[in-house]
């Protein structure tokens, strides 16, 4: 909606569409094509870092378009480099783990593929999340400009990532030297496919997008006993409970009312009879923000609500709750805004006003935002591409509640449009912002 | 009722009666005066500390019956002493003062008197609280022991004390030398009217009796500011009431739920305006307890909630919350058991089994507990008087409910019965102690 | 910073600047004259309601200049038309009233009036929020566009609003047929000054920029009582303090984290002694929201949780809590986008967008919202007037914080740059909009 | 403690004693046979209404003795009789089941004892409450009454009872007639063993002396989702640590301080991960009170507390918390205050002061409390008797803490002073019962 006005207002300002009728044409014809890839890959997912098969398939279709590639990045990472003249570098990048997830969907190509999970219970596994859409889309549009370096002129890196869903890919890459072993982007894109949005429709926030994803533990001591003798005991429900309530104010009086930030428990779990008060109990937390600054805030607002607590309840320092998290979160997704603004031109006026959205952003993390934090002078765009059947989407009120979400098990997008929108969306980005520089 | 069942086991066992006929006579005759002086007293009321005409009243009763008096003890209190021959030191104890109330009893003898208080407001001045009943009653027993000093043999101290309602007058007797200037006494006994018991009986409890009462301020310091931004503040409403909440498991959780203990917060103000986060709030407590074991948990778990909670909020160390209370509070009252159970066995053979009763303790205090606390070989005991007209107890359906309390304006005892009740009461309690020996 | 990245784009795309030298000849003219009649409104305040003086000085001005002047408009409200040809209907609008607060500045034209409030006690009156500079900005520009016909083309409609301190002036006009008996305006603008930005500069936020206002009452019922016998009260401060607690969660919990909403307890008061368990406590709340849905579920929220906590108190139905707020309250300002993103534009234009910013939105009230909410049709946009003197506002820091803010006795306007810029933005503002359709 | 002040007065006044040197004699006579059988049962523990072995070999016993015996009373109970003359009906109480324990003394005749749990999986099973030294009193004293029929009047109950751990027991045996067809008993008798006393001791409280105890569970429901996304949830872990908050002025504010009561929170569990809000949680709770009304209070607290919060949080009533618990709970325990007085005295008497202790109430549970509930007419008594071997007592400080506790796999009664005492006690017991009336 506010896209509409700023995209009025820019009228006559946008310059000449980079990307042009030879592109869709091209992904027209190669359609059956990338349902095809896209229906091989459904079938064949890999958990996060056992991206194995995925990932030479991966860097078979890039050596078969004619990148010059490198297996092994940062696990089962694949990078493809072609070097096309003077001009800025671009880097495209898709994801390749599957889910544990049994699939549910109906479809003659849905995944029948089982592991045995780490605890020894066995598990479907799923592109539940849709990598498979992006990586061929990735796929496609890696085809056309390795096809079509006329077009453009510069450095095109395209990088597959293993392991998004742990949060560790991104991280494991750049640190295997993405930045130093290959080309460092001044252009970085991805797209994520959206279980809310119509297929055919493309989606972005400028800014902040996604959120820092933090996973806390508070490990709560007190000193159990029996529950007729309170008075004998520390008792560390009460002091948990107590903490989960002041939590709630490091939203409700700490945080500036403008700012988005989530501190949620998702777990209590303490004691298993009724007449035996335990001696801790382990609160389990998702802790979401977007700036760094925000993070830490809440992050050491956790840390002190909980020990505040603990001295309010009488327990001795030794006994203070353990509140950890891990290093290796996911942090807040930032689009770089002059690159946003610059590509959600082009795609307006590429595919029409009204099939692309200017989005708030959502409190959900993607380690894509690694490549912009590891270095900001890295411009870079995750936009959304729409997957949803228009018919469901209707049926289902229209407004994009009442489907499936992202890692359910129901998820099913629809192919070709949302394919044939996502290769040409990556091709686009990519030429326009060749163009730009 | 517990008692019915103890004096049905001690039946033959106890001693002969040590006071008689004589005593009820003496009592009888002396009713007319003691209801005499009781109206005096009562329309002459004077406030704590300020018992200057009361004072000399005591004082001259004392010498007209022949005791020792000395004036100026602790203030305005008054002691007589009647050394006759070997045994025990039995004290038997009077307070003096009235309360800032305006009396609202339809009496002839109501008290009319009016006083400036400190804050420049005006006042009634009424004996509330009934110490016109203990008075006369101690005076009644003090003539009658001055007068028959044959029946026994031994030192009465008879001690007429200031300021009982603001807590500091025993203290102020005791510091004024009352255990070194005059007889330590073995044994030490009070009563108090019930406004919830009928006239004509009395009640005590063994061990502790009434509660240690404390008085404790918190003021909680925040960082006030405009109601829209409090990311620019720190709340002390938020956090005044979190402290509120969690001062409830020093009950629930801390005590033995064997122990009786309330910690209530009587009042908290912050704040004036809607929009307004003011700077402090301010919470004023009532803590009462029994052991000093159990008033110094809960005053430190105060102290220990009020800035744990204060760090759980984010209050830096020198904004912690100030807790502060007096250490002139009032002392549990503890009902030494052996004697307690001498007097309420003596009670109860003289004036019947149904008209003694063996009562739980209550929360409330009396400073008389101070005799005892000066000195753990003193003796005590501080026992119930009813007042309550028993046309009047029975109409309000019999059980001491639906009165008009201690302290009410409307608090208007049943003189006849009542002081005849009490003086000889005072008088066997004297004349058993002193044969107890 | 988001506005200089749109600018960046838009680039060649602005019009060419509909406003040019002469208005900044004409307000370099007026200036002492505008800084003489700022001088005068500044030392002649008039509270909210009983701008008598004030609003005749208004029709005066407008008079004089050409304008077809109506006063009374609900209540003392001014409203001057000027048809003009064909085109649109433009609104400018100031506001009169004062604030009952004693100027503490050391200004020679420091207001020395002083009143007696309602409750009796005598208060100083003074333009703490700069309507002065409002009124006079305002009345510069009335002058211009009034001898200036030539430059635009519409019907000018020009208001002195009373009342905006309370919330209720523009409510009043709106009911006194400000729609109805005037031509209906395309468009609205006011100005507000700022106290944390330097004079010559201007601020805007687009679509929500300040918020719903609600002053809500909690009057908390309980049972009072004797603080050493909780279990016969029914404690109303525990009870509130558990109200206070569960409120949080309206925001932490309810609220979508993307939505900026405040619900603060500005007052808590209940009781007055530390031992007597009070009857009532009242909670005195401000509200803050941007849209009616969420002002709505705040609202309905504050009932449910002082309704839920009762109930889990064991209050009875009858002694629920008293929830209530004003029906009259300061609904959230929403500055329409296209014509907030027009004027942007047409600022950052003429003034260099180095002295326009785009503001994020604020959680202050400003009635001037009632103009577009009573017809949605009417664009409106009320932006931000820098009116800091640029030595102080760095002597602070530079960055707006740590000065005297809106509603200070200390408040001082820095005259000369702040009118000027404030004349000529109004003007420009006008001469734009007549221009845009 | 109190206890010796009371013997002090009854002095004199105590009949001679009614059990003698015979007993005492008899008792050391049979020592060796009573440690033997003690042994036996210790080794051959069966769990709750599966004592089939331990009922036959009571029966047995009985029917040595002489006693007309009925078996199968209720489940496994075994009922004994003896009518010997006119006089009072006295019922004297074993129980007899183990628990699922695995023994952890090094005692030779530790229970090496096995069994497979309803849920399939293995455990000890062990005498870990000592009820192998209730029978084997039990059995004494049976076997002394039996045969000294001329040392009292009356008629004799002996009753082993099953199922005491599980609180289904005594409950049982009433169902099953044990009042309609057998005598009626007017005294009812029982001791138990004390990990707490050393060997040689006994100790009693009067009036309540055992709590109330139920098990209550609440299942909160909310409506779970994505911890991301708290607004499109109700989140059960905020509802529930509010309940766990609020049940704490049960408790502090809402019962008498002079009251026991206990609300214990023993287990709170909810949710699995760290950014998925569950659907419910699960509180489990134990709740402890001497009166019914304070049952029936604290139980109707928590549902209204339950309710109450969450109606605060926005639950709809469909989904208001469930509140369960059994009516099949373990009732107060009341020892009725005349006996329990004849029978302190006796004790005192026969085993000197020293040796007696009056206790105070305990707050764990025990069905013997059954007899009386089931008709007030039955006085009854259950008394401690001390089984900790002295040695070990002194070496743990004394003071009756720091040793293994009642159902513990360590606890290990010294055999030969606990058994004579405990078997003299009840003999004495009868005697004296028989002799009152």
């Amino acid at each position: 909606m506010r896209f509409a006005i700023f995209a009025a207002l820019l009228g006559s300002a946008i310059p000449a569409p980079v990307f042009a009728d030879e592109v869709s044409d091209y992904v027209t014809g190669e359609a059956d094509e990338l349902v095809s890839l896209y229906k091989h890959l459904h079938q064949n997912p890999e958990l996060s870092g056992q991206e194995v098969e995925t990932a030479a398939r991966m860097a078979a279709e890039l050596r078969d378009a004619g990148f010059d590639v490198t297996e092994g990045v940062g696990g089962t990472g694949v990078v493809g480099v072609i070097e096309n003249g003077t001009g800025p570098v671009v880097m495209l990048r898709a994801d390749m783990d599957g889910l544990p997830v049994t699939e549910e969907t109906d479809l003659p190509y849905a995944s029948t593929k089982t592991v045995t999970l780490e605890n020894g219970s066995p598990a479907g596994v799923m592109h539940a999340c849709g990598h498979d859409v992006h990586m061929t889309s990735w796929v496609g549009a890696a085809r056309y400009l390795a096809a079509n370096r006329d077009e453009w002129s510069g450095t095109l890196v395209m990088i597959a990532q293993p392991a998004e869903e742990t949060g560790h890919g991104a991280r494991a890459m750049l640190n295997d030297g993405l930045y130093e072993r290959f080309p460092r982007p001044d252009h970085a894109v991805a797209l994520h496919d959206s279980a809310s949005m119509p297929a055919g429709t493309l989606g972005m926030a400028s800014g902040y997008a996604m959120a820092n994803v933090d996973s806390v533990d508070i490990i709560v001591k007190g000193s159990g006993g029996h529950g007729a003798y309170p008075h004998t005991t520390k008792d560390p429900i009460v002091l948990a409970s107590r903490i989960v309530g002041a939590l709630q104010t490091l939203v409700s009086r700490e945080t500036d009312p403008q700012e988005a930030a989530v501190v949620t428990v998702g777990a209590f779990n303490a004691g298993t009879k009724h007449n035996i008060i335990p001696d801790t109990a382990h609160l389990q937390l998702t802790v979401r923000s977007y700036t760094d600054e925000r993070r830490e805030a809440l992050l050491s607002g956790i840390q002190r609500v909980a020990r505040g607590e603990a001295i309010s309840a009488g327990i001795e320092e030794e006994n203070w709750p353990e509140v950890t998290w891990d290093e290796i979160y996911t942090p807040a997704l930032f689009n770089t805004e002059e690159q946003t603004s610059v590509l959600m031109s082009t795609f307006a006026d590429r595919f029409g006003e009204d099939r692309v959205v200017a989005l708030d952003p959502v409190m959900g993390g993607e380690d894509f935002a690694r490549y912009h934090r590891a270095d900001r002078d890295v411009e870079s765009t995750l936009f959304w591409l729409g997957a949803v059947d228009r018919d469901v989407y209707e049926a289902a009120g229209g407004d994009g509640t009442g489907l499936p979400s992202l890692h359910s098990a129901k998820f099913a997008p629809d192919p070709l449009p949302t394919l044939t929108m996502g290769t040409e969306a990556m091709i686009g980005a990519a030429l326009r912002l060749f163009a730009a520089d």
